[in-house]
């Protein structure tokens, strides 16, 4: 099929790499030389200088995939229906966006009878090599016009994506997936500070990796990825332990909010990233303010930290 | 080598069929007809008839493997040193001990120069196929007795085991390893269960486990069982929602308190064990109690319930 990428960055240049095999691509950056680097390497990608020229070397139904951070996928879905997207065309989300976000644009787009497509893409610069898990909400007919590159972006063979549901469950499946990975990371990252505090043992935090990613119950690709880190540096000495977040973990706890489900490992996994950023925290001044209160208990001031 | 194995239930049995097709095992078991069964399918199993005879069948220095539920183990060990075991053979518990009482039982084996090794073993029924991921702890030369054994037991090509240090360190990291596996767990639980609650999107649980397998950051063995299990009942009918637990997540949480280490995941994930044996949780009449002193609160009464 042939099909446009617009937002050539981390993601969305791998991906065009790994579509570029099997289909013809209009490629689309801010950043011009992006595309034209691409072109060059790839026979069967087009740059284009903006998305008039984009949307002009489309086939109708055109497809357009918006691969950009989420702050920018609404003005950039404007610009696609000022350059002349019509009904029937589909305009695929394969970014990171709030799902409920989703959902609006889709309203919005189906009103003028454009489809609407939210995709959640995991697998992050691996998925150049070994493909992509997606998660893709949207109408049968959408999802069909699209269905060629979902199964030439996923993983074995094409197995690795999936239809969720309408408008909104890509991306509600994909942020479901990203808190479980807050709560996985941070499960692991407890039990190695465990094991690393057992001064007694001595422990090799790499053997251990490598010891339970060869049958245990514990293997997956986190802890692939940590015993490749681990093997490097078996201090991560180079790394600080300010963990940021980017958003998915929140809306994850927000939701489980407005459906009352218990979620205590995800939201703790979420707490523990903001508690990671503090320093000087007036939690622990309040506390101490108490013990002092007490009397009797060491506090430290200040001045002794 | 020849070693003797006791205790041939579901571990202990699939760990000698994996060893008789390189070693020669003498088998005991309480129950006799477990020994015989192996026997008989594999040449190189001898069955015992008690521990005296298996410790005759051995060539010094013996090597015993005790593979007992945890609370057999001491009895087990006296009944070795009455059969004849002496200085310079070696006892391996490869249950799953708390680590300390490891500690104890390499000390007073010591007493009598007899070595001891306390192997963590994981990978469940499906080691028998793949091999198992062991983790152990004791004395060089101990491990050294053992190494052609435990070669043969590990997955990969005997890549699967590692030698984690002194006496206990192989209980004390698999204690670790099981809680973490709680924590992953329990966040595939949480995050499964809020997509069960999203009614208005209709999700496949088997669908999206698929996915997920498939190239995705999730992506691990606990994922794959939750598939397997999906792909059998979508709804997971005949299960309850009663989780048990068997100590070693108990454990590890005694150690994050003995060491003053966080871990808020590992904790919530043994926690939401407990609450879901109960029912008519007293502190929900707590909180009720409370909420009906302030009044205007909806309160439900046994009776409404």
């Amino acid at each position: 099929m042939k099909l446009a990428m617009v937002g050539l960055g981390r993601m969305g240049g791998n991906m065009v790499k790994r579509l570029a095999v099997a289909h013809d691509i209009v490629a689309y950056d801010l950043d011009a030389t992006a595309g034209a680097a691409l072109a060059e390497e790839f026979p069967r990608v087009e740059a284009a200088v903006d998305l008039v020229d984009m949307i002009a070397q489309l086939p109708q139904p055109r497809v357009v995939w918006v691969m950009v951070p989420h702050q920018f996928v609404d003005v950039t879905i404007t610009g696609l229906l000022k350059a002349g997207m019509t009904a029937g065309d589909l305009i695929i989300d394969g970014g990171n966006s709030n799902y409920k976000e989703g959902q609006k644009r889709g309203l919005a787009l189906a009103e003028k009878d454009i489809y609407f497509a939210d995709c959640g893409t995991s697998g992050g610069v691996w998925g150049l090599k070994n493909g992509y898990s997606l998660m893709i909400g949207g109408e049968d007919a959408a999802i069909a016009l699209i269905a060629p590159a979902l199964s030439t972006l996923a993983s074995n063979d094409g197995q690795g994506w999936g239809h969720m549901g309408p408008v909104g469950a890509g991306h509600f499946v994909k942020m479901v997936h990203n808190g479980i990975e807050y709560g996985m990371m941070q499960a692991f990252a407890e039990g190695f500070e465990l094991m690393k505090a057992k001064e007694e043992f001595d422990l090799d935090m790499h053997q251990i990796s490598r010891v339970w990613q060869h049958g245990s119950v514990v293997s997956s690709w986190l802890l692939d990825l940590t015993g490749d880190a681990l093997e490097q540096d078996n201090e991560l000495t180079a790394l600080s332990d300010w963990m940021d977040d980017s958003g998915e973990g929140r809306w994850t706890v927000n939701e489980s909010i407005d459906l009352g489900i218990p979620t205590p490992v995800l939201t703790l996994a979420l707490q523990m990233r903001f508690r990671s950023r503090e320093q000087d925290a007036f939690a622990g001044k309040i506390v101490n303010a108490m013990r002092a209160g007490f009397g009797g208990h060491t506090i430290k001031k200040v001045t002794d930290t």
